[in-house]
């Protein structure tokens, strides 16, 4: 593992390296969703990203930096589906072979978008969890692929925090300094990233995480101080967001930095992505919309507050996105 | 009727007039899309607009060149439904009031959100068109509000032409030239908007408008030579695209510079709903999605060439969607 934390610089220097290959995304507001919460609410839309996710930023940044005698050897990664959408189509962008450990039960848009972007998928069975990170070994040392971590690692931190660099810019052109962020949170990469850039651009920005229910586990070990595991046994919809663990890196930069981590449930997630078809007009996965869900279930009060908020991932299933729309 | 057809210079200075107030939409690609036509697909996505569509550029813009003494009266407007919301979204900005005459059928989001922006609705039922604009001539003898025409007026159109200097900015900074535009049609006010802009800056680039196929008006009258109209017993679900005939200015224009007329049916507005959805990750209507339908249905050859694809709208209530989603 890489125990250097990423710094600003390192950011700064990461929005040069994905320009052109990133969407720029748009930091969108609807009065409707202001007046339902009397603040100002801005919402990142990183389901716009290429791959329906912003795992890109930080997998395309990562495999930029690996020395070209390593990197033709090609990428392994393990993922639910976003991580293993980015690292697919940045490969595919560099022209070497991915390689991508996943969960059998992945959404199936997340299985067939990466299968698209040219990679190879290896399938472990999610109740065996332990075979994930041996697979992905197993193929570092038969093939001297590079393994792209999905948090712990400068880089891919790094690449995350492009978002939190284009929210300030973004929020100053609309004349609407950000009183806070709020970030769907897995393994923490992304709010990690978006963090440090904070603390440089914006020290007064509240930044906090949002979890589901059953996997506070960046929660907890914020309050332990220590790495808390997750439950195998619970589940949640929100299949972008179900990390047993948070990141030692991530860990490290989210307790300095971090103003707090807010859980929400299932039904509070698809309520936020029925808001986000009505309103927004943006798709988003359950995971996704974890961080518009936590503002919109009065999770935390924004009243008078100008709000940054990421819509972090758009790769959901028909069946699920229905569903949300018919319980909303 | 004014009867000044809109410059580039006009697009220019209302370009100005909208900024901060309208969203600059993104232009997005996706590889998956591209494969599927052999081409380059940048899709516009002014459903992501404020209020939903493109409409509320062309409405701030004409309110906001209403003399002062004028403006404090109001303005009325007859709308199926997303000039109905663009208007009164301006308005509201302007702090006036508005009046909209609605068909009484007109999606249900259309109707709440029109609300939702403080405006009064008069409605008509929609097999009694004659007496739309009887209500809002009405409406303006009674007030002396202004009626803000849904095509036919000159800084409408120079409003709906900053959507093609936008994209002509965007696909340089992509390094994209394009090839050709392609473009929703109702009465044809966007589409001419953005053919005046594409003239100035991007002369080779083929123009085409999209119509639903029972509603082939512009089709039919650049033909004809006349203003032709619908046989008002047909029906489509692009409720956006339903207009009885083109407007004279839009006629006007759309005879100089269209390339081309192409049409599209109800299956195929919601399958190009269905790859919005599932690879863009945009919420968008049946009468929004008809150009990317056009495309993707092989209505015009696109192999080898980059195409900028308007989306032109997201209201679309949940059924409508949902059903897309179950056939597409």
């Amino acid at each position: 593992m890489d125990s250097n934390l990423p710094t600003f610089q390192d950011i700064l220097s990461s929005a040069e390296r994905i320009k052109g290959k990133a969407v720029h995304t748009p930091l969108l507001e609807q009065p409707f969703l202001n007046e339902m919460v009397g603040g100002r609410l801005l919402i990142k839309a990183e389901n716009l990203q290429r791959t329906g996710s912003f795992k890109f930023r930080g997998a395309y940044n990562r495999i930029s930096r690996i020395e070209a005698k390593d990197r033709k050897n090609g990428v392994v990664a393990y993922s639910s589906g976003n991580h293993a959408q980015g690292v697919a189509a940045a490969a595919q962008l560099f022209d070497i072979t991915a390689t991508i450990v996943m969960p059998r039960d992945a959404p199936k848009i997340k299985i067939e978008n990466t299968k698209f972007y040219g990679a190879d998928i290896v399938f472990y069975e999610r109740h065996q969890p332990e075979n994930r990170a041996l697979f992905a070994e197993k193929i570092v040392e038969e093939t001297g692929a590079t393994l792209v971590r999905p948090f712990d690692d400068r880089w891919l931190l790094a690449g995350q925090g492009t978002v939190g660099l284009e929210m300030v810019e973004q929020a100053k052109q609309m004349n609407a300094p950000l009183d806070m962020v709020i970030v769907p949170c897995g393994g923490g990469g992304l709010v990690s990233g978006i963090a440090i850039a904070m603390a440089e651009l914006s020290s007064a920005t509240e930044i906090f995480a949002v979890e589901p229910e059953e996997f506070d586990d960046t929660y907890r070990s914020l309050k332990s101080g220590r790495i808390e595991s997750i439950d195998p046994n619970v589940t949640s919809i929100c299949d972008a967001l179900l990390s047993a663990t948070p990141g030692h890196m991530t860990m490290a930069i989210c307790s300095k930095l971090l103003n707090g981590v807010l859980t929400i449930n299932d039904k509070q997630a698809e309520q936020a992505m029925h808001h986000a078809f009505s309103r927004l007009k943006l798709v988003t996965e359950p995971g996704g919309a974890a961080a518009l869900a936590a503002v919109l279930s009065g999770k935390i009060d924004v009243y008078g507050k100008t709000v940054g908020i990421v819509c972090s991932g758009g790769n959901v299933d028909e069946d699920v996105f229905q569903h949300a729309l018919a319980i909303g």
